[in-house]
């Protein structure tokens, strides 16, 4: 699979590039590149204590994209995966680290701690106060001592974050975010493996199968398991949380791993809610991309007893557009459906002429339907015809329901019955154009106003004009002569319709896909419809 | 490939009840499942027009995700990629509408048009005032009179968005939203299909490939074309662009089409910067998901000369956080290294005793080496002993040039100087154990506590114990006795570093990954090292 990048080696800086510009003076980085990549919050004065946080590229937003009021104060970015080194780490501590001291936040990998864990020692040795935390908060491997940290990260980020923006002490902040460590438990599932830029994919999980319990390096999971939808795929999930649940209510973090779509991601929230420890859960963060394992398609819950504090922490303003917010779980309210959708059927009155012309007309088109069929089976598949006797008769039939007397009703109740009888998009444009022409009668129109108003909607919404081969070519030119009588109006439908036979390049409906000899010679079976319909009226 | 979804038929509905718990009751749904999927604002009073838009699922955010205040009145969600019936688009602006009337904002699709379009005439006939528009923003097919509706739509969303909210009429909101679509140009671009929830996936484009001037729907691109990288993909698609730029200074929205990750779509927001028609480009609004066509690897370039008035309405605030927000195209500000990375060799001292430990100490190493070797030729990859016998070689050589009579700085340089040599796990380690240790002096305690103090910091960076098979095993038991002298310390070094042989369950380190009967018998290589430098000292 090919991606959107240049060079390998050039992925994480052109990409931080890009977010720079366009932080709007938000963000800075350090002038280290190509092996020093730390973005910086700009409106940083080191008067509070600094938190830093990073580790490999490929979770964005994670973790450039959390520098901000609020959060981090800086990111320190390895390649793809891969921990960034100890003079990235140390330069990021002593670029925004003051009197305050510095907090680092630190994933639970072996690599992360260890460059981090040196720059720290680095850096105390040049006087500053420096404070590690580290996050494991994946429970997915029950017996291993050093579980991975993934993305219950970001309840750490968040509220130490939080407290750093309002001033608290370092030793405050470290301590709160260790006690949120202790109690935050995540696991991922995955349909698919990740593509690393430059690395042939590996695609190791067949149809049928998920992976579950996985990190966030494209690290095969801790088991490959049944996989039949997304509710049993939750309850898998929320079985292994639950023995890490703690008291009270949790908040849940829905994390896209990258593939998921947002559609997929929304079910997920749902079935998060309605499954064993929905009741439980009082608010969500996303569902969003927040720690991500590059495309990946996957997602991972976290769940976290926040106390009041630490919830007030969570919900804290923070203008960076990648926090997704903490939304608290609630009811589905639904309005009632407006009167209206099934119409009141106007009441039946009777006007002769009316009906005689309406009799007339479907007569017409019941008579024309095999020419019509035979015609349209040059350029369509062969049912105009059809399609407009059926709906001649189902007009017929009404008839003695119709409020004939009432021209405005009598339009807008034609529109109703085609628009049921005939389906498809020429049943919904005869429905649009004698609605229409029916609401130009209530506004006073003549019928022949009317009529031209129902021939301006359907061009406006079907977006075909004169030339165009539809019916509209005989339709425009009838109803413009229509003032000088109904055999000026059918001479022209006439000529209008048989110069559909010499356009050969349809710009609407379905003969726009038909190349230009399956049209040639032939009349559009709609516009000999019109034809028809005017010549017989005549 | 599977996805996290139940029933193709329910993925829809489960997804919009998703949103809806998840929205903190902002959000509200008409009572019409399954069939009428419509979301409408909680807070919506009808005092203002309304905006309803929509059309077929799979674009998340869009449609649902732009309902509230400075956006969508309503969103009206067909099944995926279909558009919906023409009674769920009435009773969205029946639900909706007051006398200020409402406005449908549609993509030009021909189900969308008709669909929309019958259902404005019969709210009309309600004696609702309606307007429609239609956008029609793609520009890779030039010939065609109906260009598809895609991102660009979103222009239109954010801008007529703003004007209801502040209260402007139906008339001038039409106005405006045409004079927008009139001058909105998008292209897209994608490297893979999408994956249409219960269809097979239909895998068109080659590696190597990439199709050009796509819709939303998966359909194929107008082309495809070699692809070979982010920026050729870029300038192709600001050479189709640029012809339909406007005058001054234009917004872009980079639109990801589903699939694409953060990471792309960063290296995409820099090359669209520095294309060609980078310098004609004030603000870009994303890169996010904005209408998607579910997970496709690809993305969309929009752009739009705006006024200073539309720019204004462009900017105005909403609280939705599918909007990305328009981000100004700024320089990139960068920070000075700070000092200290490079860090000031302290002046060399001579003090005879220190150096003779250390000379001993690394004799020691180098006489081990080939014992360690084979020890960890057991367990790991047989080199241990080397690698100290590297280091020690390097320290000895650096002896000259060290502040030997300065513990605090001695124990610091060492840390710096094996650092270096060693690189690694180890190196890293042994370099936050001295770093520590010297830290500790400065800070006025004891040798042997400064000692102890580096050894729980890399315990804690580590994160091994004792009794986890690593060279602390010898290490911790040899401190703890040093106050008894050095003979009681290589007891206690020995002891523990025998005691290695029979742990055969290692928690931390490589041989964590090994399984028992690899370990059993044999001293972990860390430890017998520790051991013998105790001996040799003794």
């Amino acid at each position: 699979m090919d991606q959107f990048i240049n060079r390998r080696e050039a992925v994480v800086t052109e990409a931080i590039d890009g977010m720079l510009q366009l932080s709007g003076g938000k963000l800075k980085r350090l002038d280290g590149y190509p092996h020093i990549r730390v973005v910086v919050r700009a409106d940083w004065d080191r008067s509070r204590v600094a938190l830093v946080s990073g580790g490999g590229s490929g979770h964005e937003p994670a973790h450039a994209g959390f520098v901000g009021p609020g959060m981090l104060t800086a990111a320190v970015c390895g390649d793809v995966f891969a921990s960034p080194s100890v003079d990235a780490v140390l330069a990021a501590i002593l670029s925004v680290t003051g009197s305050a001291g510095c907090l680092l936040i630190v994933k639970n990998y072996t690599g992360d701690r260890l460059n981090f864990g040196l720059a720290a020692e680095r850096a105390r040795a040049f006087g500053h106060k420096v404070a590690m935390v580290i996050v494991d908060d994946d429970i997915s491997l029950p017996d291993i001592a050093q579980a991975r940290g993934v993305a219950g990260t970001l309840f750490v980020h968040k509220i130490a974050g939080a407290m750093a923006e309002e001033g608290a002490a370092l030793d405050e902040i470290a301590d709160a975010a260790t006690r949120v460590i202790d109690r935050v438990a995540s696991i991922g599932m995955s349909l698919d493996t990740c593509a690393v830029p430059g690395s042939p994919k590996d695609a190791r999980i067949p149809e049928g199968k998920a992976e579950l319990g996985l990190g966030i390096h494209g690290e095969a999971g801790i088991e490959q398991v049944a996989f039949s939808g997304a509710e049993p795929a939750v309850a898998m999930m929320v079985e292994r949380l639950e023995p890490h649940l703690g008291d009270g209510a949790h908040v849940a973090l829905l994390n896209n791993l990258g593939g998921a779509t947002p559609l997929e991601m929304s079910v997920l929230a749902h079935e998060l809610t309605r499954s064993a420890i929905g009741t439980r859960l009082s608010a969500i963060i996303g569902p969003a991309p927040i720690m991500t394992s590059l495309d990946m398609r996957g997602f991972s819950i976290s769940v976290f007893p926040a106390t009041e504090a630490e919830l007030a922490l969570l919900v804290a303003p923070t203008p960076l557009v990648a926090w997704p917010g903490v939304s608290p779980v609630g009811a589905i309210e639904t309005l009632p459906l407006p009167g209206g959708l099934t119409p009141i059927r106007p009441g039946a009155s009777a006007h002769p002429g009316h009906r005689a012309l309406i009799e007339q007309s479907c007569a017409l088109f019941i008579a024309a339907e095999r020419d019509l069929n035979a015609l349209d089976a040059h350029t369509g598949d062969g049912d105009t015809g059809s399609t407009l006797a059926t709906a001649a008769h189902a007009l017929e039939d009404a008839l003695d329901n119709m409020p004939l007397a009432d021209l405005t009703q009598l339009f807008r109740a034609i529109g109703m019955e085609l628009s049921q009888a005939m389906g498809g998009s020429s049943g919904v444009l005869l429905a649009i154009f004698f609605t229409a022409t029916g609401d130009a009668c209530a506004k006073g129109e003549d019928p022949i106003d009317a009529l031209q108003a129902g021939l301006r909607r359907v061009q406006e919404v079907g977006g075909a004009n004169p030339g165009d081969r539809t019916m509209i070519d005989a339709l425009a030119p009838a109803l413009d002569a229509l003032p000088q009588g109904v055999d000026a109006a059918a001479r022209a439908a006439r000529e209008g319709a048989d110069a559909t036979g010499s356009i050969t390049r349809a710009r609407a409906g379905r003969a726009s896909y038909l190349a230009a000899d399956k049209l040639s010679g032939h009349n559009d079976p709609g516009a000999e419809a019109v034809a028809r319909l005017f010549e017989g009226l005549a």
